[in-house]
């Protein structure tokens, strides 16, 4: 039975009336952000267009709403309060330490499709959802983006826009509340909604211009967006900021602000408690068990001598993705040279270009993450820098996310500084909890990988483009926060700790400097984050000499790591890394040039213990 | 006089001649990218369009050409050559060591007007000297940028795209080179060039689409394009990836790749050598000396008990612009919170607003940077990882870029983890080169912006929400590298180390041991790259007992940076840090939480020393 339009205003009322309470009972929050974009919400989730069961917020059946104005939250909490998922106290306890409701939606509150409240973000995470239902899951779920007009302004929300129009998303509704005034002041466009309406339709898109405070007209809109059969549907919603309260109405200077108790005061008849009014939601829609898709065998090829870490990524990927059909692999249109292509013949629907947009990507892969794939976002390191801010944000999604960042280091020679991924491991590192590993053959590469993909949280995979050789067999074990000693002895006179392309050097150096009588430990600390500490201090004690070598510029990166593994023990430390700014030539002569190379590493032993 | 249309024929013939000459030679490069884009630069730098004295690659008079598809790299240098600005056996050293001829354009080569290499960040670089010569300098000059297709799926040229228009950059002249082909395969649009015509003039652009082999129609284009009054102009060129040469003309599979010696030998008849033959540029603008603007008088206010530091930022940076023209401000539509409005009130000209597009700005800065100014890129901390990728590219434009980073840090409280920069020291720390500062009070952030001001590369400044107490005198010094300690005696069992809003905490902490009878020393890192390596040292040598305290997450932030300090010494730490994934509440709440506030620094002291 559908809600009736009297429902709906005495809805918006509720949500109103909640909006401004929680908001003056946090004394913070964005509470005239929340009010423009009531009725496009109410008329959404109560005007018998959302299909969601509201009992059960991870239900495969429920369409997907994600706040990507995330700023927006005390209306997103007071819709479900509304909806009957919470209590109307709890809304009180908005922004307080013990509350779910934080200030901007977290995964702490079970309703949160995915973290936003860096703006920009959410459509992408939309066109992940939607991704999913239409090429995965063959689903009828939809997909529904709130967005604010200023987030117009983030590029990320064009590479979205495009993307969607690529893969035909009809699955997909994106919603702008245009309300003209941004955080000091107008937005680019003001209150021309025609601005966005030309630019969102010259991507692709069908779009629907409406009065965002009109409850039957966003009601029309939004079932006319569910009816598109091969485009995006984008809604652009003519709306006013501190919509309801005539002191707050298209007034400038309200931007995340709450309104004073003495304030509240004087806006009590505008706002008035509905008491106790809930709203039906349809129903989930009916979804069969996903069958899970008939698995393409696959094997990792035997590998003699030699082979780069990125081959080996791409034959490990395709080898795990034959055994675990939830990985899905996403590459910025460079997968000749990350050489996912190897994945993309093997599993050629798992597979999702999504062109030079890491941004997107990334985004793109959290929604995919949040419903259960287990997605690899693959680029060069350098590029996935691109994305820093969602990879960010990424980390608050709780779901497992592989990053995969190719031709890292001064290694790759020729192309320059530009290409060189040189504070990738300080990135990754940043990130609360993230893993960092790093390969240094093709076998540990396909350990690593597959490591990756049991990890719960957020893992980059440091590969690189130069073929090394092989150190380790298909039979030897790894570990998230392991090492491998490649070289010990009783008469180690100093450790040399390094992992990727430099432990080719690093086992030269040792074969020369044996040669020549002088014995070094080698370890390969292919984790780097979290670090064996264990083997990194054994090594400190009994060697006295740690020589840290890295492909990565001097802070952030494995000496970083290994300084933390050894703090307050007597031991003396070297650092080769890339000091210099990097030049074009080749990759041996930039190895040379950096000091990071053999060479270099024996002369570092040798001037101590010659 | 103008070139003949003959002449320019033959002027295509020497590049393409030599662009192939030099990537074979290299055995590497981006020959096909190359060779799509010769008669559009040719007709641009040769057939009366670009003003350029090419004795004097900085004269104020030249109008600025940017490679954002710098991957076009042995296009450009051939270009140079055909300018005669560099002989043509220096191309044969292309991507070699010693060369001046990167694989991407490098400030090594002094026509380089920025680094390019990591796509889509071309045209914001061209936006930031296009405002320069509109609104700054008021000069004819005009800026060019060659852009790839494939790199127009980056977001960040939607917001160069935008922002141009917003500020009706009618001198600004973007050429898409519309080859069809990218990296692994087609673009999103292949060779449909009204795809982009309609999306780029659905931002406001005017734009002209033309055959990009066609000489003539090149040249009017161009020169249509030197015509507008208003609007930025974009060219739109359909063009052939690889031509000239039928083996490689439109062919998938020979992205950066160049001929092998035998296949250089088949294509002999189709380039051939034109001997000498020397392009002429126009003449540069004759411009006047900059008459420096008339300086506004603005004086840091007297700072009683307490201020925030983004507050003493905006004053800093407004007193520091009276006396130095060449200071400019861009901020990403949070002036009100960070408050750069302080500096747009007192210098409404050299502040930009730049909105929610942070890649963009960035972009814009190098442009600015690279002219001469001083520019000053604001947003929040967190928000500045969006940019994290333009970020890096600046530290190879060798020019003073100083960005600020405010809100930082968990203690913002409610806003929650979205909106908290706990990885941006992280993010600045592994720059190579740059400079992170960290001011604890109103003075100390007017002594650091001075500081950051007169610094020639990148620095970063972190900036805080909450007020704290005044500390500092205006004649108290600075220095990049320096710390100041704020409480020593004899007895000091131990030393915090912290910055920024931990301070007041750690003074409090003093305060309350003292009374207990403890003696702590505490000292101020507010200077964390370089680190005040001496003054650490020290402490760790007469306490033994270091206690780092950050408002950031656990790894790549101040204590990376003390542990380097103090390898191999005899000295215990403990670091107290965002270890947990932050949570909305007060801030006070919320530095409890995490373990870094004064009662956290008084337990770790008393677990060891009571």
């Amino acid at each position: 039975m559908p809600t009736s339009p009297k429902k709906l205003i005495t809805l918006s009322a509720f949500v109103r009336y909640w909006i401004v309470r929680m908001t003056t009972a946090a004394q913070s929050g964005h509470l005239t952000s929340s009010l423009s974009a009531v009725e496009l919400m109410v008329a959404l989730c109560f005007g018998g267009v959302l299909h969601y069961d509201v009992k059960r917020p991870r239900h495969p059946g429920n369409d997907h709403l994600i706040f990507s104005k995330g700023h927006a939250s005390p209306l997103y909490y007071s819709l479900w309060a509304a909806a009957g998922a919470i209590p109307t106290e709890e809304l009180l306890t908005f922004r307080s330490m013990t509350s779910r409701l934080e200030g901007h939606p977290s995964m702490r509150f079970p309703y949160t499709e995915a973290p936003t409240g860096s703006l920009g973000q959410g459509l992408s995470i939309g066109v992940g959802m939607a991704l999913h239902a239409k090429y995965i899951t063959h689903r009828p779920n939809r997909t529904y983006v709130l967005l604010g007009d200023s987030e117009m302004a983030e590029g990320s929300v064009w590479e979205a826009i495009q993307l969607a129009a690529h893969y035909k998303l009809n699955n997909l509704v994106g919603i702008i509340d245009v309300n003209r005034l941004g955080q000091r002041g107008e937005t680019m466009y003001g209150h021309r909604v025609q601005a966005y309406q030309r630019r969102v339709a010259a991507f692709g898109w069908h779009t629907i211009v409406v009065d965002g405070h009109k409850l039957p007209r966003v009601v029309s809109a939004l079932k006319r967006a569910a009816r598109s059969t091969t485009k995006p549907v984008m809604i652009i919603a003519q709306t006013v900021k501190g919509k309801g309260i005539a002191m707050l109405e298209n007034k400038n200077g309200w931007h995340g602000k709450a309104l004073h108790p003495e304030q509240y005061e004087k806006i009590q008849d505008e706002i008035v408690d509905p008491g106790t009014v809930r709203g039906q939601m349809l129903a989930a829609w009916r979804v069969s068990k996903q069958s899970t898709s008939r698995k393409k065998s696959y094997q990792f090829p035997e590998v003699s001598t030699r082979m780069s870490v990125r081959e080996a990524v791409g034959h490990a990927l395709a080898e795990r993705a034959s055994q675990d059909a939830s990985v899905i692999v996403l590459d910025a249109e460079v997968s000749n040279s990350t050489k996912m292509d190897i994945f993309k013949r093997a599993h050629p629907k798992r597979f999702f270009e999504m062109f030079i947009a890491e941004q997107n990507m990334v985004g793109t892969a959290v929604g995919l993450g949040r419903l259960g794939l287990r997605p690899v976002v693959s680029s060069f390191a350098a590029f996935l820098m691109r994305a820093a801010d969602q990879i960010r944000m990424s980390q608050y999604a709780h779901a497992p996310l592989l990053y995969i960042g190719s031709h890292a280091g001064s290694s790759i020679g020729k192309d320059g500084a530009s290409q060189m991924g040189l504070e990738d491991i300080a990135l990754f590192r940043s990130l609360r909890d993230a893993v960092v590993l790093c390969p240094s053959d093709a076998y540990s590469a396909r350990a690593l990988v597959r490591l990756g993909l049991t990890h719960p949280g957020v893992v980059y995979i440091r590969s690189t483009r130069a073929e090394t050789r092989t150190r380790y067999t298909r039979s030897d074990t790894f570990q998230i926060g392991g090492s491998r000693v490649r070289h010990r002895s009783s008469q180690d006179v100093a450790t040399i700790i390094t992992m990727g392309v430099t432990i080719d050097e690093a086992e030269a150096a040792y074969g020369e400097l044996k040669a020549n009588g002088i014995r070094v430990r080698v370890i390969d600390a292919y984790s780097i984050k979290p670090l064996d500490v264990r083997t990194i201090r054994r090594a400190a004690r009994e060697t006295k000499h740690l020589i840290i070598v890295e492909d990565h510029y001097p802070d952030g990166g494995l000496r970083d790591a290994v300084l933390q593994a050894i703090t307050g023990m007597d031991v003396s430390t070297d650092h080769l890394c890339v000091g210099r700014e990097p030049h074009s030539g080749s990759p041996a002569a930039v190895l040379q040039y950096e000091g990071i190379g053999k060479r270099a590493m024996i002369q570092t032993v040798t001037r101590k213990h010659a």
